[in-house]
């Protein structure tokens, strides 16, 4: 298990840490990358020899944040991972670090200590969030390039302070970024208000396909794996979907079918509190959470959408 | 002209005034509504006989503000207009109190001044944040009703934090809201997270009708009478659409055309910055901002379609 440190020790031993790397999850999403990057960027404002690696190509659209990738051209001697829960999240080739990180700066209640020390905050809405107390308490003049990078975190981990993460800290660490010189207006129109022609053309496939069920009380949309690879959709984008039948007025029930490559079919139960997703998928081999749960059906799309129903019946009836 | 009041003068009048009667503007949204409720709930609380009106009824999903409505059961004499810019936007009956209201407490910096005096604060995001300076200043305890009701106007006037329009402020008083016991989970449920079904069908269409130009600099959506009409799609939804073919990656024309009852094509034409989108408009007899304009065209949807895009080569060539 990690030791745990607070910010005083954390401070310390990063002023003392040199030729440092940051390291983030694979699939990398706004809050590793932003978190990455305002670390890197104060580190180096106070002359460290610092970089960011990732098993993932860092998409394009965060190129504002001016992240230093590594190159090789130093030997690490001090290794921060950076809002990576488990060693099993860095993916290939960022692996080879998982057995010798010094630090891990998170914000995972599961994380699993795997570093040989953490700073860890459960209750922070994104690692970003931690990352800002810890600027304070290191007296560090945050620069409008560190506070958007701080924002992009705060922003993409809260879907945009929507989340029922979001507290009243992470509106105040908002504000201070804001004040800071945070680029809110084109931070939200990079990060909230654009979608890819590809989204778009899933979407209007997902309405197509969509029916109801149980008056209302159930909605299904269903993809083929050949509407999937036609669109040429990204997963982010066809997981972003998933959430779709539930956002209806009077669903209690949303549910999703997207078919595997192999043929057999992944299927996302998102219900309202009262309704069990979980057990709704355990009757089926899966599982999962009581408002979000999935599995895996063979066979047709008819006889899926069958099995499923019966489900719901039964636990819509049980609610009732 | 309205006399303009500061925060104490604004106090002293309604700590005398009594049977007051609040007015929200027609099509109501949720910064008219909420700041309405929290003004009705923090008189209420004062002792007060206070009730709200609106042209329109207020949509249910909003029930939660627990607004109290004026039922004729006294005569007002004390009325406060709350986020009403005009005149025009109260509506019928509610119009019938145009040219006696006491004050008008507003974030518009477009206000006409129609009131006998004004609270106005022009940087606001929304009433809702300038009515909290002001029970702030009343050392009002904001209970978590009230918090839900500022939450609501704050939050919709802002698009969830992601407008333009939301400053520092906005994200102070946020957090100030959920420190006095906002449920932010329910009601960002209920504000961002629901869609209905009509919104959803004309949303289907609305992708069905999409077409790219330019390259894919420029995405049409085009809605006929019968399309609209068959969905049955509140006003607030339809305009709603008008946002998504700007969204799109690449995208930086954006038009919708919603024909009208009469035959004649409303057109929304949104931009992004370097393309001018109220040149495109003037052109054909319309008009508004740089980034978001509009015009009527009449004739078929092809020769509308055709007006717009010579208008869009034209600015676009500009452009680059």
């Amino acid at each position: 298990m990690s030791e745990i440190l607070d910010l005083v020790t954390v401070i310390s031993r990063l002023l003392k840490a040199e030729n440092i790397l940051l390291l983030c999850h694979k699939n990398p999403d706004g809050d590793t990358i932003g978190s990455a990057a305002a670390l890197y960027h104060v580190l180096k404002g106070l002359g460290k020899t610092v970089a960011v690696t990732c098993s993932d190509e860092i998409p394009a659209r965060y190129d504002y944040m001016e992240i230093g990738m590594y190159d090789g051209s130093f030997e690490p001697r001090y290794i921060v991972a950076v809002d990576v829960a488990g060693i099993q999240l860095f993916g290939d080739p960022v692996s080879q670090y998982a057995d010798r990180v010094d630090l891990c700066i998170d914000h995972h209640p599961s994380n699993g200590g795997y570093a040989d020390a953490m700073l860890l905050d459960g209750e922070a809405a994104a690692t970003a969030e931690l990352l800002y107390s810890l600027f304070e308490s290191m007296d560090v003049s945050i620069t409008p390039l560190i506070a958007n990078c701080l924002y992009t975190g705060l922003a993409t981990d809260t879907g945009c302070f929507k989340f029922a993460n979001t507290t009243a800290k992470t509106h105040l660490v908002a504000a201070r970024l804001i004040e800071a010189g945070a680029d809110l207006v084109k931070l939200n129109n990079i990060l909230f208000e654009s979608k890819s022609r590809s989204r778009l053309e899933i979407e209007r496939i997902a309405l197509e396909s969509l029916e109801y069920h149980f008056d209302g009380a159930c909605a299904i949309i269903s993809l083929t794996k050949e509407q999937i690879e036609r669109t040429g959709v990204e997963p982010l984008d066809l997981e972003g979907i998933t959430s779709l039948p539930r956002m209806i007025e009077g669903v209690r029930v949303g549910i999703t079918l997207r078919q595997q490559p192999t043929g057999s079919y992944k299927v996302s139960v998102r219900t309202e509190v009262g309704v069990d997703a979980a057990q709704i998928c355990a009757h089926l081999g899966g599982g999962g959470h009581k408002q979000a749960a999935g599995c895996e059906i063979l066979g047709s799309m008819e006889n899926a959408k069958a099995a499923l129903l019966s489900e719901v019946e039964r636990a819509l009836c049980k609610e009732s």
